[in-house]
């Protein structure tokens, strides 16, 4: 037996376990000091009470030989897929049922995706990137391709005509950078990719933190995008979703290649890997989607963004350069005094007591740049940016 | 852009789709019959109140700020491994909590285990076969061999030292046949697989429905199979847990290839493309473990082997031969009167209106063999089997 030798060209990360061996180093030095986390990328506030109630209903289902619900569809329950079918219609966007899948998340999807391409396809990424999509096509062995994402582009790369691909990844808005696409934007990678017949693999997990109404939530809302992209979407930061699971998958009936539409594929892939999400899982999912559910999770977001315009604005008063935080939970921000990405870590956790995330933990463009995350306490938030305040501003 | 072709290699399975279509035309036809099916392979009993209250408090958790969890380990959380490592511990098998890994389900991970292989590797699979194994190694391209499972060798073949296999597949108690290999046929295959460098994928899914205590309801019951095997296990039958999700997967820290572990390997696959198990989940599937639930679970599996035991003795009031309803949920018999499974089918259907599964949907060695399942009601089974005893002493 023979092991899947591109697993060995993996690098290891060590971001977040070099992040937590420093905090850890520095509060045993100092356990009186208040240490303050921006880093997380994980949200904090609980779920919603109408999804709570919906779960517990889902429970009390499953508790009687009437209600019990055994396997369901691989591909998800209507009752989850008609709600977001009705949510993408809202922005004009129209799908079919089936070409909405439900999953366990966005992760699990974005992974298990390219079993349907070949590996001889190459790919492009932006840099600095979610590391998920580098890494799983190096299991692959496939050739990856880097496009430049930096302070000159806002972080937001266009296509070069010169460099051809065969699967593209975009996320926007953009974890690490905050920064958003605008539909010019994706009109003109949505043209490229038909140039190159090439398949666009759309993250739209943060779609929910945009308010600017002129921005695009998905890339269906782009002419012709039904041809050339997946969408991928997730209640993870939508919904406080991390811990109970739950995404969603767009793959368009119109999306072709080699005469067969990857809809079936991925069914077929799903049908044969996956035996579909928790029923009770997709209850919840369901009730997001509600009147009730979007009101609570609209007020959530705002909790949210609210501690996205603080760090902003403190960032505008002290005058660093930074995207996101409009739009967008992450705020990516430009070291001030040309400090690295990691002399800017140990500066600010050692004078301000205060743990964000280095930007060159997310490629090389990322050197020199640092992520804070708005999913923290309000209070804590208010804290931490005032302390970062009084030290930028010395 | 390319598609993986080898998805082109796939056939479709209509054994489901081509039951289904016949049922529904019998029944337009004949709309007074009522109809017993005992072809499902989906339980129908709630899940035990221990489950049903965990799930509840698990839910309360996540309505509260400090009661709330978001992203967990993605391999599992320790307070379902733990419980899981003594599950093993009573069989006299020790496992280190990182060798366990929590998941959806166990066809998530048959299905995801070959990122780690290979597409070179030789795959071993018995005929009859649930379609999974076959159908994902398809998808990667890989060789497949077939070994002849059949009345002779009580569907439960042993290995053939002639040929050379990579990736084993046992699954016992079997799917589609009930058949439960005993220690020494285990033992025999662990020495085959460790004479071929092979990796035994061992599926468990049904080892709750053992009663004889001499049969091993994990490979790793064997000695040395912790080299030379990997273990998927699942709560889908176990504790009714089909549309809930949750399973688990044995990698041990010595089964190493190329100089690496595969426990390394998978854990970074999991990581990688995949977010965990939702914490409600987790938290309903601990709660199986405890004494209350084995408690209320052995009793709902005592409920269906019940029903296996009441479709067992008519056939052996009958005389017709079959493999399970012993030890397996499933009964695997042999058509009579040289019938055909599909011919089977016909005339079970027509003159005793019950729906079984035509064994030849399982692969060539499955013709002229029907399953029936003990997963469903115990009236309803009971008047099926009255229906086919008066049929067949014709």
């Amino acid at each position: 037996m023979k092991i899947n030798a591109n697993y060995l060209n993996l690098k290891d990360s060590y971001l977040f376990s070099t992040i937590a061996k420093k905090v850890n180093a520095y509060t045993q030095a100092h356990p009186d000091k208040n240490i303050i986390r921006l880093g997380i990328g994980d949200v904090t506030r609980p779920l919603c009470s109408a999804v709570i109630e919906a779960l517990h209903n889902a429970v009390d289902d499953m508790s009687t030989a009437t209600g019990f619900h055994g396997y369901g569809p691989e591909q998800g329950y209507d009752f989850v897929k008609q709600p977001i079918q009705a949510y993408y219609r809202k922005r004009g966007v129209e799908l079919e049922l089936d070409e909405i899948f439900i999953s366990d998340g966005a992760k699990s999807d974005v992974g298990n995706i390219l079993d349907l391409f070949s590996k001889d396809n190459t790919v492009l990424v932006p840099d600095p990137v979610y590391p998920v999509y580098v890494d799983t096509n190096i299991m692959d062995g496939r050739n990856i391709l880097y496009m430049n994402a930096n302070a000159d582009n806002g972080f937001l790369p266009l296509p070069d005509e010169n460099v051809h691909a065969d699967l593209i990844y975009l996320c926007s808005p953009n974890n690490p950078t905050g920064a958003v696409y605008n539909k010019e934007q994706l009109a003109a990678w949505v043209q490229y990719a038909k140039e190159c017949g090439a398949v666009i693999l759309f993250d739209a997990a943060y779609e929910a933190f945009i308010s600017d109404n002129a921005l695009p939530h998905s890339i269906f809302e782009i002419e012709g995008a039904k041809d050339c992209a997946i969408e991928f979407c997730s209640l993870s930061k939508t919904a406080g979703f991390t811990g109970t699971r739950c995404g969603y998958t767009i793959v368009p009936h119109a999306l072709v290649a080699d005469g067969i539409e990857l809809n079936k594929l991925w069914l077929r892939r799903q049908t044969t890997k996956f035996n579909g999400t928790s029923y009770i899982v997709q209850k919840g999912a369901a009730a997001v989607f509600t009147d009730e559910g979007q009101k609570q999770i609209r007020q959530t977001i705002a909790y949210y963004m609210n501690n996205a315009k603080i760090i902003a604005d403190a960032l505008d008063e002290i005058g660093v350069w930074y995207t996101g935080g409009q739009n967008s939970p992450y705020i990516w921000l430009k070291c001030p005094n040309q400090m690295d990405s990691w002399s800017f870590f140990d500066y600010l956790l050692e004078n301000a007591n205060v743990v964000g995330t280095p930007g060159a933990g997310f490629g090389a463009n990322g050197e020199g740049f640092f992520r804070l995350t708005a999913f923290g306490d309000q209070d804590q938030t208010a804290q931490a940016v005032d302390r970062i305040k009084k030290l930028l501003a010395k």
